[in-house]
């Protein structure tokens, strides 16, 4: 019940999630009397469909993630992801610090057997829909084993909640032609080939973008450096735009007669209806909300989590990887 | 004078900047027959300041980087950067391999002193103006010792075509708290900390667009997925913006009347106005263009390159340079 806002924003959230999905249960995970308040301003009558659990700390959200592993046993992180271990919860869904969560996360809850490390996958907007991409930032200097199993992760989840029988699979690289790529990618690429994953080979940054394939597969870093040099394009544009439309009367105007459009093209690219990022790799589903999420934005996190839930992703990730392991092992 | 158009952009974006720069000489190189007759094609009269040298070859755009310096002597590109070692010529400009240009540029006029290899350095557009970025794609892997050198070659570079005294370098990292970059970007921040270049500190993807600092550095894998990423989005954008304007009649006046507004969006974004890269680091200016340029975006690049010769970039950064390993030999 983190992030910039906390219950302000979380709350709401979930009773609008919990109106839509009437088999739905949650757990608000917080301190108590803030968050009874936050349902009473909400004048929300008592259901068992929501319950209280009172948590005393809160990791802050620029405490470093080792800190908040040692020192914060009753953070509301902690307490939520204690609860995805003990199956009293199907999912965490937080808006609080991503190193904190994600360290919490892998310390209680553990990564499937045979995944190194969980990546960050989140959805991203393309000219053809979306595009699963990953990992975005839990992995630096990624191996070609951990490029190879974040192929193999991200093709099982996309395959699962946007019913693709095979999704495509592409592997990030450069195409400047004296090099093309690093070892790493070169090794992860032969891997693919000889893989059951419809890998369709190298894709270059503008491909995320295109919709080429349906899941990007990268390096932590490269994938956290070209998402947040996505948001500051858009930010530009969005921002000249402003400036453009408001420079005097005539433009103003225009501004006026066109703005059916430009919300219309704004709804296209909202980062709200893509918010939440998964934390895959896991023994348990994990989602991360933008820190700045608002009610819309925190609402699709938690219906991220229950999709992930209804299909049982980590359990079809742990089947895929362990077929994957049998078959090396008989090779 | 290759690219995707050839002669057909080359020489007239030649001819445009020749108009403007009445002290500029300007040597077209490739097939004399296709450039002579493209120069007829737009009534050039003869000018002592234009001069025809005839290459009997061509660099492919999908040719190996080996393969051309090995087998294409007689390539333009080839002639045109032997012009520039023998110093007939003060640059080369060419919309040709990247890769290609790159390999014989490395081994036609050699790095300077104590550079391990030349970074590909572009300006993009920011919120507050421009940023220089680099690298973006000539080094995968960079170690930290090359990103430190980057860091020094794009200060000089900013500092001499900007005209700013101290430009500030901030070095691309990631914002997970869990690990806070690599190695290799950690321990050239702390080279960077002890150098004379005003050293921002770390920055993210979005701070290129913000324009938080002049100059970012980094590796040039992670250089050119942002790029590449980056026009990704934009034109994500600017699709989605034709779907949603001509979406039916109103939407279409709506556009009509937008236009001047839109016209103006435009060209602040316009690619065209930052097309020409410098291959830094090299005893000679060498500047590519994108292959796809147009004749204003050709001669953006026409105009990097004569910047760069009044500046004597290369001759800065030497003595930049050189003055760093005295002092690093003397400690």
């Amino acid at each position: 019940m983190g992030g910039d806002h906390g219950p302000h924003v979380t709350v709401p959230a979930a009773l609008s999630v919990l109106k839509d999905k009437h088999d739905l249960k949650l757990i608000l995970i917080g301190d108590q009397g803030n968050l009874e308040q936050e349902l009473r301003n909400h004048r929300y009558d008592n259901s068992s469909r929501l319950i209280i659990q009172h948590a005393s700390e809160q990791v802050a959200m620029d405490e470093s993630p080792s800190s908040a592993l040692r020192n914060k046993k009753d953070s509301s992180i902690r307490v939520a992801v204690n609860l995805v271990k003990q199956g009293t919860a199907s999912a965490c869904v937080s808006a609080g610090n991503t190193g904190a969560l994600m360290a919490i996360s892998r310390f209680v809850l553990k990564t499937l057997p045979g995944v190194e490390r969980p990546a960050i996958v989140s959805t991203i907007p393309s000219i053809k829909g979306h595009t699963h991409m990953l990992d975005l930032g839990a992995n630096v200097d990624s191996s070609a084993e951990q490029l190879f199993q974040f192929a193999i992760m991200g093709s099982v989840l996309t395959s699962a909640v946007d019913n693709i029988q095979r999704p495509t699979v592409g592997l990030l690289n450069i195409g400047e032609e004296e090099m093309k790529g690093n070892e790493r990618v070169k090794e992860a690429a032969r891997m693919l080939e000889e893989s059951d994953i419809n890998y369709a080979g190298f894709v270059e940054g503008d491909d995320v973008y295109k919709g080429t394939v349906d899941v990007v597969v990268c390096d932590g870093f490269v994938g956290n450096v070209a998402l947040k040099t996505s948001e500051g394009v858009a930010r530009m544009i969005s921002h000249f735009m402003k400036e453009e439309f408001t420079r005097n009367p005539l433009t103003k105007m225009a501004a006026a007669i066109s703005s059916p459009v430009l919300n219309a093209l704004k709804g296209r690219i909202d980062p709200r209806k893509y918010n939440g990022a998964s934390f895959i790799g896991l023994q348990g589903i994990v989602i991360k909300s933008h820190g700045s999420a608002d009610v819309l934005s925190f609402a699709t996190a938690i219906r991220e989590a229950i999709q992930e839930v209804e299909k049982d992703v980590p359990q079809l990730i742990g089947s895929q990887l362990e077929a994957l392991f049998m078959a090396r092992d008989n090779a």
